[in-house]
């Protein structure tokens, strides 16, 4: 048992995160030890050390590193929180690059005067989430601010994963023809916070979707012969809508989308109608859209929907030639009309 | 040439950073093409992908990840600012575990209202020093809050490198007999911010000694024969003083200093006189404790001053028995005083 030279345990109850929690010096190793040691605790935390070291990945392995910032605003929500969103953000972020995720490491900046219970909750959260995620949080830092300069707390994370030797997924790889499917229903993470942040009520609540989506990317990649299943994106911040248009850009093609093949539940869209929100735009948290050769659609789809986190699978799309990588849409009413970026500002601070 | 579907250029001199640009639509794009992924070029952002896909390490690397949040106020100070101390942090936390530095990702958590020159001019830093450092900056992700809810700008790093097999470097590795070193002055960064943050002038200016000390433990992990290098350290926030008491608790050993041997520039002496701060509590970000085998301490102190950040080296105490773990010190004066951890906060937001 190794000493810890301070005395008193510290207040989880009614203490609150002040300056000296971010000073470096004692009372930063307690909070440390006695809130995110023990929520996280791992062989390589265990190190102590100013980093983890990790072992070997297997020989030759190409590997994916990705990070994300988490600011969402309030930190609990319907279906998530703040501590988990950042795991989950951060695993499909090294998911979506065809990687099995495998290690995490988190960066605290909490503004001063956050109740240590709060803080205590949220990454206990987290801890579970990576821990059903089946990965590790090896190394964290924590940075406090004044009360006014920040916001609770914000939380980065970062990812690394071992990338699939069998395809090569890139949102340059879509090529005309290709089928573009989507594992679920639209916009629920953003209107759940949204909801929240307004203290909206609705007859049913609406929860985010808020999953780590490694273990459904890993059954496409296996399910797909090598070389047919092109590119994964999660539709987060700009809803799918703006997904679509940069996936479009980056392999400067277009991309024909069917509205009534779009999974949106009645709740999430009568909440959209509500609140004049185009559902196209909202954040998704637990979503994926996958874009694969044609001659291997139904078996992506068939893939997806035998998944837990892919019942609600649907083919949403084409991949087609457009010089201007316009991304369009059949409207349910049989019009059509261009899916823009996302120009405007629906939703700040949903994840 | 990919198209980019938009259309005026940011307005570089006169614009500020709007709750738009971190929405996830067409302005955060441009925010990304038109300053980070100009200042921090390279093959792995090119790839335009939620994150990067890095060649496989050689066979059988262990490796290390390490990850630092940076919050400094103010954000430009003598000597360095935020962007390009974000880029040595997590160097030298990379450095620390005896390990070379490949990779970095980076967060920002910007605040709604900062000027797009003084994001670009941090952002070229970083890109600068990561450039200066032999190190590239893979992914990255930006967000916006609203003004009163950040502070200009935070900035959290992830590093990843392959660590050594010659050495296994580690805090719990001091023996009794073991030799400890500092590469030069202490106090210089702490004090140069807090000059700049009080608008304190100084007959000679102090600047920050904030730089990547990868090279320096590079040159001693090739210098000292295998095993007898034990622990390698950078003392930041809570200074000498509290990296020494960590070490020690790791190490279930004590600490035996000389304030003599300590080396302290007269300017930032008496900065600190003047100031009623002790150095040995005040951040480092250039600096790092070497803890040798006895045998090899004259061998670990000219490869420390043979090289550029090095120069000021000296020999500074001895582990020793101690089961209460405590760090020791002869002063200048002939008397002996425990050198406790950091307990107060005599400089927030340092780093």
């Amino acid at each position: 048992m190794v000493k810890k030279n301070y005395i008193r345990p510290l207040d989880l109850n009614n203490g609150r995160v002040d300056m000296n929690h971010g000073a470096g010096g004692r009372a930063s190793k307690q909070l440390i030890d006695e809130i995110f040691a023990k929520a996280f605790d791992n062989e390589y935390l265990r190190q102590g050390d100013d980093g983890a070291r990790l072992p070997a990945l297997p020989a030759g392995s190409e590997w994916v590193m990705s990070t994300d910032g988490h600011v969402v605003q309030p930190l609990f929500f319907p279906g998530s929180d703040i501590g988990k969103l950042a795991v989950h953000g951060t695993i499909n972020d090294v998911a979506m690059m065809g990687a099995t995720p495998l290690y995490l490491t988190c960066s605290f900046i909490i503004e001063e005067g956050l109740a240590l219970s709060t803080l205590k909750t949220i990454v206990e959260s987290m801890g579970q989430a990576a821990r059903d995620a089946g990965v590790s949080i090896v190394s964290g830092d924590t940075k406090v601010v004044e009360q006014g300069k920040g916001d609770g707390v914000f939380i980065s994370t970062t990812g690394v994963g071992i990338a699939s030797t069998k395809h090569t997924i890139s949102g340059t790889n879509a090529r005309i023809g290709d089928v573009v499917l989507l594992s679920g229903s639209i916009a629920d993470h953003g209107v759940a916070v949204l909801a929240q942040r307004e203290s909206l009520q609705f007859d049913s609540q609406i929860e985010s979707d808020s999953a780590a989506l490694h273990t459904l990317t890993a059954a496409l990649l296996d399910a797909l012969p090598a070389g047919t299943l092109k590119t994964l994106r999660d539709p987060t911040r700009g809803g799918l809508a703006t997904t679509l248009n940069e996936i479009a850009v980056q392999s400067q093609v277009g991309i024909e989308l069917m509205e009534s093949s779009i999974p949106l539940k009645p709740q999430t869209e009568a909440a959209c109608e509500l609140l004049g929100l185009d559902p196209l735009y909202i954040a998704n948290e637990g979503k994926l859209i996958a874009i694969v050769s044609p001659e291997y659609a139904q078996t992506a789809l068939s893939t997806l929907r035998a998944h837990p986190l892919g019942e609600m699978a649907s083919i949403i799309g084409t991949v087609v030639a457009d010089e201007h990588c316009f991304v369009q849409m059949q409207t349910r009413l049989g019009g059509r009309r261009v899916v823009d970026w996302l120009t405007g500002e629906p939703l700040p601070r949903i994840c």
